[in-house]
């Protein structure tokens, strides 16, 4: 199956989003042995948007539509569509009656805004949307005599991405389409360049499909993408693993996790195993690091909370840094990073303790401390290391190296008995 | 003058990176006064390349196309190119030299690689690539008995901004166009449903060219997009200054900000206003409020820094939350909200006090008690108000949102002198 992607919304051609779904699309339409030859960007226009269908399925088997879904007048999608088909747009009652519901269910009256919404083209099947109102549509149509399919999804990407894999399915199903399994993993490698990465894998970015690597570098970390296709699962499978087994070989403890993992997760992970418990003071991450091991679920079983200590009064009084300290070294000095990560594992009573303290910028650095200093320091029964770190850019970009790194550096020392 | 984007690149078909540029180009048009039609997506193959040139020429008046312009034998966008045009390709001299110095002074030799990227289009206007080695080209065409242009930039961000300005100055100057100031301010309004913003401002949501006003739903927030475009830059600027005061005038306190204003900065300035502090108690958002609140730069002249009580033990020992009412109301209960707000204030000696407490999910939650219930309370030292919120989606997504909105209720009570 040959597909375009179109996507609709005057917001994209102003620049004010970045078209995520493009990407998201694309990538699930590749694992998914659908080549993809073109993506559009159109506004909210009935006029171009019926045009755009036309043209692309006159090039392609079949167009993967997204935006333009919503409530308000300006989004005409619908409008669009119904005019390339030659169809009308009628009340379609089951997502009438799911919309009423979800309106209602959180206090809200249904309106004509939100009748447009069920206004679908006559034929189309339906697929409703778990999580907002706008449904996501599948058209079979006849166009210059060969059959074409469209499929439309609402633009806010955390409703696009479920509803794309039954949309997916139906349309690889009425194509005739054997489907190919296709298995993505994404080996995840922190504290080191891209080059050397790549340095020590050269023999697996060179395969060729049925099985490729990739390799992306992301701030504070690289990734290996694995993806490999077979019309057998398990084949596939065991091509993926025998990959991530080689990668595991030659990285060690540099490799963090695989797919969703996160460091929080894998640090999260280590701490459940050893039946311990972390506390953090953060300076200059703000909350950052605790937000990032919050994320997980279940982190309150082993994460007890934290000191967010922005200011020096309540290093003193409540992290007992003795203002003797901070004015010898300094609030970004390794001693008081040393008392903070001694004491939050008091203060606290865990079994380890995770202490940040540096120069966030824009504004606060210095010669002899530039923004981008920070000092981390690591806390457990047996001993208290501290860790100078220099990052680079800007105030958002350092605080999020930062608590990457806090979080990376206690999970490498876990894993050498720390 | 209407454009058309045109960006080259197969990893952009396979939705391996993002498409960044598209944003950054349409962005920087649209504040020229360029009009952008359409956003086009190719692989690297000369046909349809130069397809795809031909195609945005019959519709709009210039293509400003990036991508496909390194080295290796997949870059194929000056071939496309050159096609399109009806010309040959031949070695412009100045390139040569400006490659081959920037490859020598970094100790590498000059190969038929990088020779490659020296052959250029006859005619073609050339910016040499301060960062890089790919020019940008500009290139004069009469197409179907019409003057058009094609700017061509190379994919990298960092080569492809930089190289922007020049080349669309010299577009702009060839087409005659007397540049338009564009004005583009984005009013940021809290607490309602786009749907319930759409109601009160129907007549701005019609408005037409040179004055348009979009309307965006995000992640517990509503913006609208006003655009204005003039040739007096004070007239397009007044035009924008005029909405922005109806909108201010209608939605009142529920506008928190316009641009890159956010719930946090906008705290943060009533916070310095008043010469106030805040410290703040988190329980199911895990560090989220405070990471929010330091991302302001200068936010250590008002946050003092905050207490994240994960387990219930930290709620009793470092909040003095008794350890009856914890038992008899439950963490997530409005007393165990008003006594954190109460006792944080005091703990940090701070003016003001933000709590939250409640389930995240996906786990934890109870009919009586369903994921997403968060209790908010916020103290001064006057009175104590504690506030139920039900959220909705992912625990990533019920953090930010709980997060956001107990900012932006404090935001709301100073407003009030609470």
């Amino acid at each position: 199956v040959k597909a375009e992607i179109l996507s609709i919304g005057t917001e994209l051609l102003l620049g004010s989003i970045l078209n995520t779904n493009a990407r998201f699309l694309s990538q699930k339409l590749a694992e998914s042995g659908v080549d993809v030859y073109r993506q559009t960007s159109v506004g909210d226009n009935v006029g171009r948007i019926a045009e755009a269908f036309a043209e692309a399925l006159r090039r392609s088997d079949a167009v993967v539509a997204s935006g333009g879904l919503g409530p308000t007048k300006d989004d005409v999608t619908l409008e669009g569509l119904a005019r390339f088909l030659g169809r009308p747009l009628a009340v379609h009652q089951p997502t009438w009656r799911h919309i009423k519901q979800r309106l209602e269910s959180r206090g809200y009256k249904m309106t004509s805004l939100s009748g447009r919404q069920c206004r679908l083209p006559v034929g189309a099947i339906v697929f409703p949307n778990p999580v907002g109102t706008a449904p996501a549509l599948l058209c079979e149509t006849v166009f210059e005599g060969r059959k074409k399919w469209i499929a439309v999804f609402p633009g806010p990407p955390q409703e696009l991405e479920p509803l794309f894999k039954p949309v997916l399915t139906t349309l690889l199903r009425r194509a005739n389409v054997r489907p190919e399994h296709f298995i993505k993993r994404t080996i995840r490698i922190s504290g080191l360049l891209e080059i050397d990465v790549a340095r020590k894998v050269p023999d697996l970015l060179k395969s060729r499909p049925p099985l490729t690597v990739g390799i992306y570098a992301k701030p504070g970390e690289v990734e290996l993408a694995v993806m490999s296709k077979h019309v057998s699962r398990a084949k596939a499978l065991a091509a993926a693993d025998r990959v991530e087994k080689t990668v595991r070989r030659r990285f060690g403890a540099d490799v963090y996790g695989v797919d969703n993992e996160t460091v929080a997760s894998a640090l999260g992970a280590l701490l459940r195993k050893k039946k311990s418990t972390l506390s953090i003071a953060e300076s200059c991450t703000g909350g950052l690091a605790s937000d990032l091991l919050s994320d997980v679920s279940g982190s309150s079983d082993y994460f007890a909370g934290s000191l967010v200590a922005y200011s020096n009064r309540i290093k003193e009084d409540l992290l007992g840094v003795a203002e003797e300290v901070l004015k010898k070294h300094g609030t970004v000095s390794p001693q008081t990073a040393w008392l903070m990560a001694k004491n939050v594992r008091q203060v606290f009573g865990t079994g380890y303790g995770i202490a940040i303290t540096g120069i966030a910028g824009p504004s606060g650095g210095s010669v002899k401390k530039p923004v981008g200093l920070v000092y981390i320091a690591l806390s457990s029964p047996r001993k208290i290391t501290v860790h100078e770190n220099r990052f680079y850019g800007t105030r958002a970009e350092i605080k999020s190296r930062a608590a990457r790194m806090a979080l990376d550096l206690l999970r490498r020392a876990l894993l050498k008995n720390f």
